[in-house]
């Protein structure tokens, strides 16, 4: 088997890259070590920025996105029992965000891969990555029970953090920035109407809260939890308690509830790899970088990265021309740093530390106070929610 | 002796009270600890928010303000080797800021207090303070050799982080809120041409540094050190080589050396204590916050508590309306822990920590890039640094 280029992951980053290089008339294959079931069932992210949605639209991806997403014009901070909201697309010159799941764009975008040509290969398992360093590199894998080898020019990483391809790196050229916090998020999602038509990021002494939804009848809730907590511990009504509790009187009011039919507990983390690139393979998105999910920036991030490493290919396969390949990493890492530091910021400015002391508290709520009342700060949070450009 | 406010301290809060109780025709005596010219030859702060200019102006102490201070209508951050200005008039609608050192300050302060009947009593020593939680509160004290009392309606702390007053609050009545900084700054003074007009802020490996001034031919330099060490271990040549690395080359360029006729090293410390009103006494200025001096906040935030205060005080003699005295600690402290975020920010931001791991190194570069390419951040740190209003 032989392709251009060998994309390892079926994920947002995997998917979006094979859509774009086969809309440029490059070959691609995608090896995916689940089956589509999985990859699409999973729950992930819900947040699409501006920039991620006009790359989807560009690639006809869209007919669902626009009738089904819910397209968000503003942002909510609660601290202090008080509530107040950032106007996105007021401070943005008309940017906006869209609430449609990952698990939605994941369908979307496997249901259009035959009609376009993507070619993906699921339960392609025990993948390989070999001759980086050399011209002529390939992914070995097994799939149907016998060992294939798919020679490529170039090879995309797109298998997540826990991946084979950032391994692949040698370790010497691979530096590692990493912050691991000290809470993870109890998430649940029920059917039942969100408490707000908008995004709630609660700050409040017993923890963070985040009042986020999938569609006008399904709500998706988190609340803060020490990283010794059990779901067990948390039943609904639990649940529901802390979360008006941490929402404050004002952003509860008229808070629905109803049995969730998710609840899983995540940890939070800050990680960075640097370079994403060594010789024919390239990384992108949760194989390079995480974020913690406060501002939600990762498969954004991953679907940015796409973006970049699309546009180098083609213009090394169009043109010949190998800057763009050649500058991918600082690149994408100029944008990534900066998401990761919005997402570090936004963490610290509404979660609780165990460490924090009495000075570090009052710190988030000036904090907070200034951003209710400045149109500058304002603008800060809403131009890094709806996405900084591409540069 | 009698008076209706006795004031304690004869630094900015306390002179600055003084000349705006005396231009209400209120009584007040101002009890200083040490002699005008020790008060006068401290070395301290240097730059005047554009309200700490006007409230000057205001009371007519701005005519060597006017002729001998420098306006500053932007202001510099390096990092990384590059330079980028802040163009805070631009931002804030005009907003600036005014180099003209504390010295100069308070000499107008003092030099215009015969003449509008602010009475100061200098080396009054051993101040105690007493019946604050009565209706006839007073101020005993030494001076010449004997005691004194002085009887008043209330009392206005003024006499900084060392001073009695705070310590006269009851223990559960106040809450202390603090951090100290695992670093201090070493700062000269130099008979030099300033090395850019304007201030720079620099971020660099090695720690922070700071290029100021006090006129176009005395500059102010800082650098970051440990908390161990020693002025001694610093010679000028040793200063100016490492103030020229960390500056880096493009703001270092042109830096003229010389001989430094003052040499200190000084703690960086935030510190609020809450409330700012106890019964017939007021904390303001340094007695009841510190902020370190990334910034430049302390002296400003020393005059905005004392503008807050006379205000208060003149609508309760001449309105007989309590409102503004029982508001001002509230209304005071909102400033105040805005004014504390910003200098710990910024303090953060620009500084080397000692336990700072390379995820943190980037955070702080990630930001000053993010920064240097956001009008919206640039003004978040503009509107911050001209002074937020008072409110």
């Amino acid at each position: 088997m032989r392709t251009q280029v060998a994309i390892i992951g079926a994920g947002p980053a995997g998917l979006v890259l094979a859509h774009l290089l086969a809309r440029a008339g490059i070959d691609a294959v995608v090896l995916e070590r689940r089956t589509r079931d999985y990859v699409e069932g999973r729950v992930r992210a819900g947040v699409l920025e501006q920039g991620t949605v006009a790359l989807l639209a560009e690639l006809g991806l869209d007919a669902r996105l626009r009738a089904e997403g819910l397209v968000h014009t503003g942002t909510n901070i609660a601290y202090d029992g008080r509530l107040f909201r950032i106007d996105m697309a007021a401070l943005t010159g008309g940017s906006t965000v869209t609430v449609y799941g990952q698990q939605e764009v994941m369908r979307d975008l496997f249901d259009a891969a035959e009609a376009r040509g993507v070619r993906i290969l699921f339960e392609a398992e025990d993948v390989a990555i070999c001759g980086i360093e050399t011209d002529s590199p390939s992914v070995r894998f097994r799939r149907g029970g016998s060992g294939h080898t798919l020679a490529c020019d170039w090879i995309a990483g797109c298998d997540g953090f826990h991946g084979a391809s950032r391994a692949a790196m040698p370790a010497d050229v691979l530096k590692v920035f990493e912050r691991v916090y000290p809470f993870g998020w109890l998430g649940i999602l029920a059917e039942v109407a969100p408490v707000n038509h908008e995004l709630i990021y609660a700050n409040h002494e017993n923890g963070f809260a985040l009042a986020s939804m999938r569609s006008p009848t399904r709500s998706r809730y988190y609340v803060q939890v020490g990283l010794d907590e059990r779901i067990e511990d948390w039943s609904d009504a639990r649940f529901w308690d802390e979360l008006a509790v941490r929402l404050g009187p004002e952003a509860a009011a008229g808070l629905e509830r109803g049995p969730s039919f998710e609840k899983s507990i995540a940890p939070l983390r800050s990680f960075v790899a640097e370079p994403m690139r060594h010789g024919r393979l390239f990384l992108a998105g949760d194989a390079a970088h995480i974020v913690p999910p406060t501002g939600a920036k990762g498969m954004n991030l991953a679907v940015s990265d796409v973006a970049m490493l699309a546009e180098a290919l083609v213009r090394h396969y169009r043109d010949g021309d190998p800057s763009g390949l050649d500058g991918y990493s600082e690149r994408a890492l100029a944008r990534i740093w900066k998401a990761e530091r919005f997402s570090w910021w936004f963490t610290g400015l509404t979660h609780r530390f165990p460490d924090m002391d009495p000075f570090a508290r009052r710190m988030q709520v000036a904090e907070l106070a200034y951003i209710r009342g400045s149109r500058a700060a304002q603008t800060v949070l809403a131009e890094n929610y709806v996405g900084l450009p591409l540069a």
